[in-house]
């Protein structure tokens, strides 16, 4: 049975977008892009796809034949010496050039014509030794600049994408229940204990890193909208805010939850509530079809009319995905349209500097049937 | 008293160095160096800095005024809403303009005439957006592109930097005394969970976060450079082979030792006596003065006089600082000069494939009477 790997699927969506670019060729120098499309870890390679189905990239000295048979002739990848062993398992269905630089090493290779390059993520000193290849070479080729081409293709995730998020999302909830069932969070404990403790579960549970900066805020600081966990210790009758993620695959999941250290006060539950409700309200908004600023919308309007607008800051979520942040964006302006399989996050907070704050907030992926959420635990207010 | 912090002192020796540039101020987008200059450890911010004494920036609208008597009116700090409160107990020596991009927000209010910016760091798509802006300005403005400009005055580190590093050494040698004392590197255990119990002690010595992907690699997993620990199972005879270090206050320690599990056999016994040989001829290389190519010949010339030169694979060493990798390099071809208190790596190995590979890394300080190793963990061959 011949079976195309999500890699080869991937590189076709890519390579038919081209013609659209007004290019010929793309060469890929964004690392997670180069991920995306090979399934290579590394912390350097570049890749050349092009387009037409009747042009093979030339076949520069220094490469090697490791190909099987789903090799992808329309794709070149390239590396360095220390990835030899390891870009062989990762990327067993293409041919490996292993030179340095790698967008050098391709470009020179290429077939005439307009090659796009990566313009959000190629420096300008790195355009410049380019521009010096592309003026050296017998066989001319133009520089042309392109933005998120990859980008929008990773927007919709693939089955491939989607469980490896299912299974983040599920390491950060085991985690985060296994803290609460070993009454791991409760007064008397710092910030950053909590923090490492979750950290470290984790990492026990299978994440090969937590998707960004444990974020664990007690009291006051939790009206603070990117707080590292400090010295702090959490008190009874605080608000505590955990926005966490564990990275499994490469692939990120994000998730935040507020308690009640105790019996909640009154404007806890009122503020609490609300965000309840508005996080409700977004995920219900996040259909196939709205754009990101009407999803963003139906969520901030509701805090909004209950006078606490100000409060609400950034926009409402983001796409996540083997970034923690891309498209895309559910946000004020955002053009953005939902489509089946994208995976964002719905995160509605209201901040009151000085007395606390609430964010609720689940990862989860747009389905023709609506937003179907990944992050599992309770959003109940929960009482500690 | 008046005491200029040291981030003052630093932006001042960058401002000297502008005029050799043929600039007139210099945006600095590269957040390592933001962070070198101003203390700021948040995820958005940009700087100008101007060179002349007799010319301040403008006062665009949306800056504060929160300074101290450090203010430093050559220079001008942006970031953006969500890093108000961070930026205020970080950057306190500084006003600062709350704005987004950071970029055009300073551009817009820069003096006229000509300005640097940091090619390496910034992209093709910002720079567009760059050239629009100084288009758009009544008051001419050039932008230029300058290479390395705070990198060079980076290399050399100030006391704060090197109590730093002394710090961030102090927390990988204490881990892994600890992981020895305990019997932690023993036939049996898996390189994985030698990794995490690794990782894990640094956190709680300190370290705000592994300086890198901590490497265990065991037997014939010594010999590739980069090795990911995986589930193998260390045996009795193997050489493993440890390269780690901790993150204190932003600064990165990196050391690599490598051990043998039970009696060592002969060839494991020459291979290791010659890269300790090769590690010392190294050290005793790194004076001020020399180039970086010397140093690294004077170790690499005595691995390939005894016949294994194809396996020393890539260059001696490297600085270290708030990069794992920084300037200068120690490496053929590599004209950098040694100064006093440059700090640097000295790490040679021998990688014999199928079989395994030594490599022994210290991290040091150049000093005038010679170098100074941070990392103090014997390097004696150790067998556990």
């Amino acid at each position: 049975m011949f079976v195309t790997s999500p890699h080869h699927a991937r590189r076709s969506t890519v390579r038919a977008a081209l013609a659209g670019e007004g290019v010929d060729a793309i060469l890929v120098t964004d690392l997670i892009n180069v991920r995306y499309l090979t399934g290579f870890t590394g912390s350097n390679a570049a890749l050349l796809l092009v387009a037409a189905d009747d042009e093979e990239p030339d076949r520069a000295p220094g490469y090697t034949d490791q190909v099987t048979d789903d090799s992808d002739p329309h794709t070149r990848f390239c590396t360095d010496g220390r990835y030899t062993t390891q870009s062989e398992a990762e990327v067993p269905d293409l041919s490996r050039l292993i030179a340095r630089p790698c967008d050098v090493a391709l470009l020179r290779g290429a077939p005439a014509g307009s090659v796009g390059f990566e313009a959000r993520s190629l420096t300008v000193a790195a355009h410049d030794v380019l521009q010096k290849v592309a003026a050296e070479r017998n066989r001319p080729v133009s520089l042309r600049s392109t933005l998120d081409v990859v980008e929008v293709v990773r927007a919709v995730k693939d089955d491939t994408e989607i469980a490896a998020l299912r299974r983040a999302c599920a390491v950060a909830d085991q985690a985060l229940a296994d803290m609460i069932g070993h009454d791991g969070i409760r007064p008397g404990r710092t910030e950053r204990a909590i923090g490492l403790e979750l950290d470290q579960r984790m990492r026990e549970l299978g994440a090969e890193e937590p998707s960004f900066e444990t974020i664990v805020a007690a009291g006051a600081n939790s009206a603070i909208p990117h707080h590292r966990p400090t010295g702090a210790v959490l008190s009874t009758g605080d608000f505590v805010k955990l926005d966490f993620g564990a990275t499994v695959d490469g692939y990120h999941s994000d998730m935040t939850r507020t308690y009640v250290l105790g019996e909640p006060q009154q404007w806890q539950r009122e503020v609490y509530d609300l965000v309840h409700a508005a996080q409700a309200a977004g995920r219900a908004a996040c259909v196939v079809g709205a754009t990101g600023e009407a999803v963003d919308a139906a969520s901030r309007d509701l805090i909004a009319d209950a006078g606490y607008g100000p409060q609400f800051a950034h926009g409402l979520g983001h796409g996540v995905g083997l970034q923690i942040h891309e498209a895309p964006a559910l946000a004020r302006g955002s053009a953005s349209i939902m489509a089946a399989d994208m995976c964002v996050t719905v995160e509605p907070r209201i901040y009151l500097p000085g007395r606390g704050g609430v964010r609720i907030e689940d990862s989860g992926v747009v389905r023709p049937d609506g937003y179907h959420v990944l992050t599992r635990t309770s959003k109940d207010l929960g009482v500690l």
